[in-house]
């Protein structure tokens, strides 16, 4: 301590968890590197290593070795549950583009557009099927069970957000189901199976899944706002992805819950018409801001990061700990 | 025997395999509908429902049960895994339909077309998912390596087929490698999968995914035939689509490895370059004919439905295995 106080009190969380976790990731990026080779079809590595090595934080393998190893785990599966991850959530980033017909993508051009949507389905599928063939070699039935579970509530999630897009009687419970599916089943998952494979006990493994659960859901909200509010240069997604997409996310969903006719009428125009016109984005956030939905969905985000928090009590006294607390953290400080 | 001569005669093999595992396809059709279901999103069984129900044969599901019962297994696994082939199945051809911008399908609309890309890309997903916990559930760990191997070499050889597709360089080999992916993989999954549930012994095992792996290359070459030769009455789908799509299929690759100069400017144009004019399908396909290509295509798929057929030799005696015998001999029957 002491002398370091300055420094790593600049430090973000998910930079101490890189630091902290340095050989665990630098063994789960080899066995990336490895199980994404293709020796007949060199479209594969490509389209990957463009995603792939975009510069992601890899939070998501970050938070299975995190919860293992807290748990006490020596290794050597960890890695192989933390590629799984990665590779499931990069396969859903590829389908995500195609679907969203989405340009950009942490600050590049998405695959999509530099290669074609054929290549981004069928190499998001070669990714699938080799997270599942990295799954099944811990030889973990429980661990395989989580996972899969997760997989099918990330696709029911997706096609649950596609026909919900435009419609404007979408709840805040359907958004939270959205929302489950799209982040925080993978993050839960992550967290989960770590501890399962950690051998830790029952209360800890439900711990590790709810703080992955409520901090997926308070990062997606954090997403989502941000998408009416941050800048591409930011968050390396243009502003207005959502609005241009239709979708009905969580500050949408409050305003027009609370609208009165006239504003009413915007909403149906421009998210269940889909007639957009120039100067709408920006009616559209003055909306969400006068309304009090921007200020509402934030107070959600908070409340859930605090949930995540609170659920690591049960857990060991570990440095790692305190960085999972601090991620939490972290991903709504942006919001405050 | 005797009466029953006559329609038997008559019974094609797979309407054989059909009655005889009548009980286990109940109940394999059961739990697809039981799994299909979403509770959430009505999109997703819809667009199930339109392929799954829409007559297909469910070959490789009844592979799956006939290698089992052929073994001697009394159940109740292999219920799971032919749902899960079929799965699979269906999930492939939901994304080769959005990737190959395919229009009809068994005879009807296809699901990107009735609906959209994004549905078909996403549902196929959730399938993807729900065939991975369908598959988990037996608890047989050597069985999830099989099936988790074969979604890995199918997704590998699509990718191969959409980057070779207007590669005049294409050899033999690499359509080899193409087909296994494309359909030999699940063929040879499916009864390979079937024998190692049943605790078949190591030879047997292997004979059951050499008859799968040569049936679905015989099965493969066949269609690639019928495609310049079958009427799409016949065979559910448009004669000349693999030529529209520009793809190097076993007939042209043969006709090109013999062309002459003029013959090679043709397939330049229209295979590598994709300048297709009216007649140049016709044109297409009196090539593939005098070349000779067309015949000895025919010849390979007949030597590969020999072999699937010597495979069984090792298997018990049993009325399974000389229907399976009989489906090896009727995927080329069709060509002769």
């Amino acid at each position: 301590m002491g002398l370091d106080e300055g420094p790593n009190r600049a430090q973000k969380p998910h930079e101490a968890l890189a630091d902290w976790l340095a050989d665990d990731m630098q063994a789960v990026n080899a066995l990336i590197r490895d199980r994404m080779a293709s020796e007949h079809a060199p479209r594969i590595p490509q389209v990957t290593a463009h995603l792939i090595e975009a510069g992601g934080k890899r939070l998501r393998p970050m938070l299975v070795a995190a919860a293992a190893r807290l748990c006490g785990y020596a290794g050597p599966w960890h890695v192989h549950l933390a590629a799984t991850v990665e590779f499931i959530h990069t396969a859903t980033l590829l389908h995500d583009d195609v679907v969203d017909e989405s340009q950009r993508r942490r600050g590049r051009p998405t695959a999509n557009l530099l290669w074609d949507n054929k290549s981004s389905v069928l190499v998001g599928d070669y990714l699938f099927a080799r997270a599942f063939q990295l799954m099944v070699e811990p030889g973990n039935l429980r661990v395989l069970s989580i996972l899969s579970n997760a997989a099918a509530t990330i696709a029911e999630g997706e096609v649950l957000q596609l026909t919900a897009a435009q419609d404007l009687r979408t709840t805040e419970e359907v958004y939270l189901q959205i929302v489950r599916g799209k982040t925080a089943a993978l993050f839960s998952a992550a967290t989960e199976s770590g501890g399962v494979i950690a051998g830790a006990p029952e209360d800890q493994v439900r711990a590790l899944f709810t703080y992955g659960d409520a901090l997926g859901i308070a990062f997606q909200i954090a997403d989502d706002l941000l998408d009416y509010g941050g800048s591409a240069a930011v968050i390396g997604k243009n502003t207005g992805d959502d609005f241009r997409e239709r979708k009905l996310t969580l500050p949408v969903i409050k305003a027009v819950a609370r609208a009165g006719d006239a504003d009413r009428a915007f909403w149906q125009r421009v998210i269940a018409r889909g007639d957009q016109q120039p100067g709408d984005l920006d009616h559209a956030m003055g909306l969400l801001t006068t309304s009090g939905a921007m200020a509402d969905a934030r107070a959600d985000a908070l409340a859930w990061s605090a949930r995540a928090r609170a659920a690591l009590a049960v857990l060991p006294d570990h440095p790692l700990r305190g960085m999972l607390d601090g991620l939490a953290d972290y991903v709504v400080e942006r919001l405050v």
